[in-house]
């Protein structure tokens, strides 16, 4: 029997006390050297990160381009089986943000839940419902939809005015109202604007929030969980980069370095909680 | 020395006579028997549709969503380097509909451009302009971004009023106008609306138009080119099914008959043109 995205996503804030999502972004050039050489570099440095902080997240998300820049798929596939075996309770997350439609998006659907197992896949809601419809096919997984996203050039098009409210409210409205008729659906809203994760949370109801933006990218952790928290959870607020590289201090190896930074995270964020 | 993406597909509409783009979609399970369970069955099935219609398309689209599925991206880099190799005049476009931000989208564009050696890769703008400038950074290569497609589901963004405008007309005019700094951008344009291709070509002077949605999908080709040739050709018209699974007549075998819709559609396209 398969455990769903949601009710996994439940037991671990419960489970681990935590919103954090460790981002998995392995990037080549800031690995610790040994790892830039090694064969399976990749995988075996994710897997130390993944064995340092397991207890402190409530999600993994691997972003997939990391891997595809360097024809290192089976990599990711390694990963995503070591965290399905030793962590079947945690859900993964693949960040794939991928957006098309019909046959296509089937084949998309088909490379997350089948070939990497992930338990949920980022996707793009510019194609509209027919671009979403064929990752909800596959019941027990979750669809987090790009809603309000943490970069500058965000606002280009997510914060032009359609009826008189900004375009990533009317997604959030579509996507609450229309789309997630099984309670598959997340968001993905960015913690650089928590005044704008507070109008989200505040049109989706209890919907969990995938938030990216904070540790590298300078977002404010307690604005943040004071917009979006809900009485269970609500959130995986996001750090990959602050994690995955994190500066060791005297006597630190990167594992140690790295489970530091996502306990204070993970402390930091249950202040607010 | 390399050949820009946009030199490459102007001397291809004059040398091949022709504005067809054949999408290279490989559904398995439609594929001919034969190729079903060679191991390298998708690049041969592709390579004998390339040979049986390049002299006839001005581009080839392969959709990596295809690849990614069935572990087969060597195959799809097997692909590319056929086409490199053997058809060095007709650009590759990756049909990829990437979207993501900064150091991500870095990665993609090195899988697009290093990894695949794509002369374009479609793109996703719902993240804005700083989604799309790591492609522009490859200067010989081109970009080509979701504008108006052509599902039915299409329209629950991309119709969305924006100060008195579709949504779809102001991403055109924000391609246009700010994000085509160097002449690397193109759109993509679904047939099944021709009125609104007429309007795109509108706000975007000479800019190439991808458009898929002729064949299977039953866009109007008299009506489609009316609306978006330019003097020197303006568009990539799309047709992946139709050719590559075409209902083969007496004597044909599956290249033939690729072959002769393929022609079909570049005769029937240069009708209007």
């Amino acid at each position: 029997m398969t455990t769903s995205y949601i009710s996994k996503l439940t037991q671990a804030w419960q489970t681990n006390n935590s919103l954090l999502c460790v981002g998995l972004d392995p990037d080549l050039a800031k690995l610790p050297a040994q790892f830039q050489t090694q064969p399976d570099g990749i995988f075996e440095f994710c897997g130390a990160i993944i064995d340092a902080t397991a207890d402190l997240a409530c999600s993994f998300k691997p972003q997939i381009a990391y891997f595809s820049a360097l024809r290192a798929e089976p990599q990711l596939e390694a990963i995503c089986a070591y965290l399905r075996e030793n962590y079947p309770h945690l859900p993964i997350i693949l960040d794939a943000k991928r957006g098309d439609i019909g046959a296509t998006a089937e084949q998309y659907a088909r490379e997350a839940f089948e070939r990497y197992g992930a338990d949920a896949v980022t996707v793009n809601p510019y194609m509209g419902f027919d671009s979403v419809a064929p990752y909800l096919e596959w019941q027990d997984k979750g669809c987090i939809v790009l809603c309000r996203t943490s970069n500058a050039g965000g606002s280009d098009l997510q914060f032009l005015q359609v009826n008189g409210r900004p375009l990533y409210q009317h997604v959030a409205d579509l996507v609450a109202n229309k789309w997630n008729r099984n309670g598959q659906c997340s968001l993905v809203v960015g913690a650089t604007f928590p005044e704008e994760i507070k109008q989200v949370r505040h049109i989706v109801g209890e919907m969990p929030l995938l938030v990216p933006g904070i540790g590298a990218q300078g977002g404010d952790i307690a604005a943040t969980v004071a917009a979006g928290k809900t009485a269970t959870g609500g959130m995986m607020i996001n750090s990959s980069r602050a994690i995955l590289f994190a500066k060791t201090l005297d006597g630190e190896d990167f594992k140690q370095a790295a489970r530091r930074v996502a306990q204070q995270t993970r402390d930091e964020i249950n202040l607010y909680r």
